[in-house]
């Protein structure tokens, strides 16, 4: 008989024991078993789009995740292609420090996998492959639940993945997917301490909330980017506006991108005409408060509700401020410690802004859409980590691993 | 009329407000902050010693925590000899890396403080003072809750400290006690999402256990230590007597102290009574195996509780296994990831080992009791963690930092 619990445990149990092997093959193996997983997508690419398009066609799913969901043969290349980066990279397992103490102990600080790395992610198989070959590249196992609506694509992608592993002689267990997409068994999933190393959730803000609540595990919190930009009196106008609207419009379904503008008294006037006729080319909806308004008629007015709110949408809400301090106060308290950003040519607001603003990254002159692990330069990206623990901001290879210590004497004691 | 969610959540809230001050001030500003502390805490000894007395004089306090619980003048330099060695450390804030992308974005990665770190420990008042001196070193606010037999003491040492920081112009909130040492308020501290940035569990299982359960911020677990030695077949017997009598004896009540040995079968006839022999010297209650009862009759039996169990007392379960496999085995079943050590003069057994073991710290050769910041050669420890995420084994002050991206443009937009 089917027991969930059982299978929840099952499952991290036999990740945990292929963490253990996994843990100390060579960089040149870890690469080959990556190369080998990512000739297997390409040349399984029918059955991918064949099982994805059950998912595609399933009723009920909603219109805006069905590009999310969605794989065709140029996706799946460009997969591939981002499995195969992954391989080129730099192995940060292993490398470390050295010192000898007085009394002749020999302490060598090692980087080390973290062992089992369980995502929780939405509807977007691309993740499937993704995480799957970063924990694989840093010698970790992975257990991964990925939305319910992708179940049939993901199925055949971790099969193909874990075919690929046997192929290379590696347990296949390394790349674990959870196959039972029920609430209780990702609460379940939460709650396996001793098996689970780290948890990652990938999502919105009622994902985050529930693993923060639920878990028993360490946790990492991504994603949640309720981001600001404030526009200062000393700003360069058309920067700004072009700043503003490049982080609004550029790819609004993602964490980096604005949520709220804070504009300065001062120059409002000047500056919201300008920035509502270049958003209204992207049919940006603006939500404004009463200032806003003042100088915007026919916009919506934004309540606190909307300035707490991740619209991931080309919606954006609008506030006039009296001062830096006022925009400092607004974004400590509505904001996710995400990316922050003012527009300013003067040096002391800058200093007062990057001094008096906790975030992961803070921006001064520049989009808050850079934060990303590509952009600043770290080659692949886990997520972007909000908490402060372990790893903060874009998250590359060395956030998926952890040290330990190496005590070598020939009898010390203490 | 007293509410003690208001109570707990305006304490915290004091402690955020004041972490923002002390974020951005100088090493030098803090550094005097910590002397007028030494000095406030010796001039201040009668007052501390008559707080502790009464602490000292409740019914119902166990025999064994007075000890712990006790302060002298002796102890009280001690302390304030402490802060002075934590002043004398170099800062870990403010430094970082900094790098320019192609498109001429300068990112810079700088090390700042946590924010607020909340610790909850038993009744030692020596960890309160610590506590708060490494976190003001840092930059940090705290929020303490000692054990409720110290309470006395904790608030004069608080109200101590307190005082010497108001008269160098610091929020005395930097220092936070929570007067109210009930189980519903330690309930809520663990869940001041926003208010606090990390939870230092200091204490015995139950208490970690409560946290990780109960707890709804990030938390760095430490301090369980069910720690081994293993004795190879190729052991030196006279460094494995004494490497393993010291790791039981010297100091038993803490968490690197060894708690099960794991003795090779054909070695054990000869090293039992030896150790034996020398364990007896410091009463060590030995549990065994049947193996290990038949080589040392009269012992008492070891079950599996006894294997999971940290005593932190004169008590060591043995147990005799065949092969080096079965100790490995034995260690990542009841191991909690904190220190374990190997003797043996044999290099392929001590890379099995190394390999093979998951703990913060794993020795060849030496006793656990070098799972130490000091030891280490860190000048300074908050704790010993036992988790992977952010800190591993003994942290130093660089454990209380995070950190953040600075992100400077022209303009740049993506």
């Amino acid at each position: 008989m089917y027991d969930l619990t059982t299978y929840i445990t099952e499952l991290c149990r036999a990740a945990k024991s292929a963490s253990r092997s996994l843990a100390v093959l060579s960089a040149a193996k870890k690469n080959a078993a990556l190369e080998r997983i990512a000739r297997a997508l390409e040349e399984n690419g029918a059955e991918i789009i064949a099982a994805n398009s059950v998912d595609m066609s399933e009723p009920g799913v909603p219109p805006k995740m069905l590009d999310r969901l969605k794989l065709d043969e140029n996706r799946i290349r460009a997969i591939a292609a981002a499995v195969r980066e992954v391989a080129a990279l730099p192995d940060p397992v292993g490398g470390g420090e050295r010192w000898v103490r007085p009394n002749g102990l020999i302490i060598t600080r090692e980087r080390v996998p973290l062992g089992v790395v369980a995502m929780i992610y939405e509807a977007r198989p691309n993740v499937t492959v993704d995480a799957a070959s970063l924990c694989l590249k840093t010698g970790n196992a992975c257990v991964l639940r990925g939305g319910k609506e992708a179940i049939n694509t993901n199925r055949v992608l971790a099969g193909v993945m874990r075919s690929a592993l046997a192929e290379e002689d590696f347990d296949p267990a390394c790349i674990s997917l959870v196959d039972d997409v029920t609430r209780e068994g990702t609460a379940l999933l939460m709650r396996q301490r001793g098996l689970i190393d780290v948890l990652i959730p990938r999502g919105g803000a009622a994902l985050i909330k529930s693993v923060v609540e639920n878990a028993a595990v360490p946790v990492i919190e991504t994603g949640a980017g309720n981001c600001h930009i404030y526009i200062d009196k000393y700003a360069d106008l058309d920067m700004a506006v072009s700043v503003a609207v490049n982080a609004k419009a550029s790819r609004p379904s993602v964490c980096n991108a604005v949520e709220t503008l804070l504009v300065h008294a001062e120059i409002a006037e000047e500056f919201l005409p300008l920035f509502a006729a270049a958003a209204a080319r992207y049919n940006v909806e603006l939500r404004g408060c009463e200032r806003t308004r003042a100088i915007l008629p026919g916009i919506n007015a934004a309540s606190d509700e909307d300035y707490a709110t991740e619209y991931n949408d080309f919606i954006l809400a609008v506030k006039v401020v009296d001062s830096e301090d006022e925009a400092i106060e607004h974004i400590n308290k509505y904001g996710t410690m995400h990316s922050e950003a003012i527009i300013t040519r003067d040096l002391a607001a800058a200093e007062l802004f990057r001094r008096s603003v906790d975030a992961a990254a803070v921006y001064v002159n520049a989009s808050t859409r850079f934060t990303d692990g590509g952009e600043f330069g770290f080659g692949a990206e886990i997520g972007i980590s909000t908490q402060k623990l372990h790893a903060r901001g874009p998250m590359g290879l060395a956030a998926l691993t952890t040290t330990r210590y190496l005590v070598d004497g020939n009898g010390q004691i203490r």
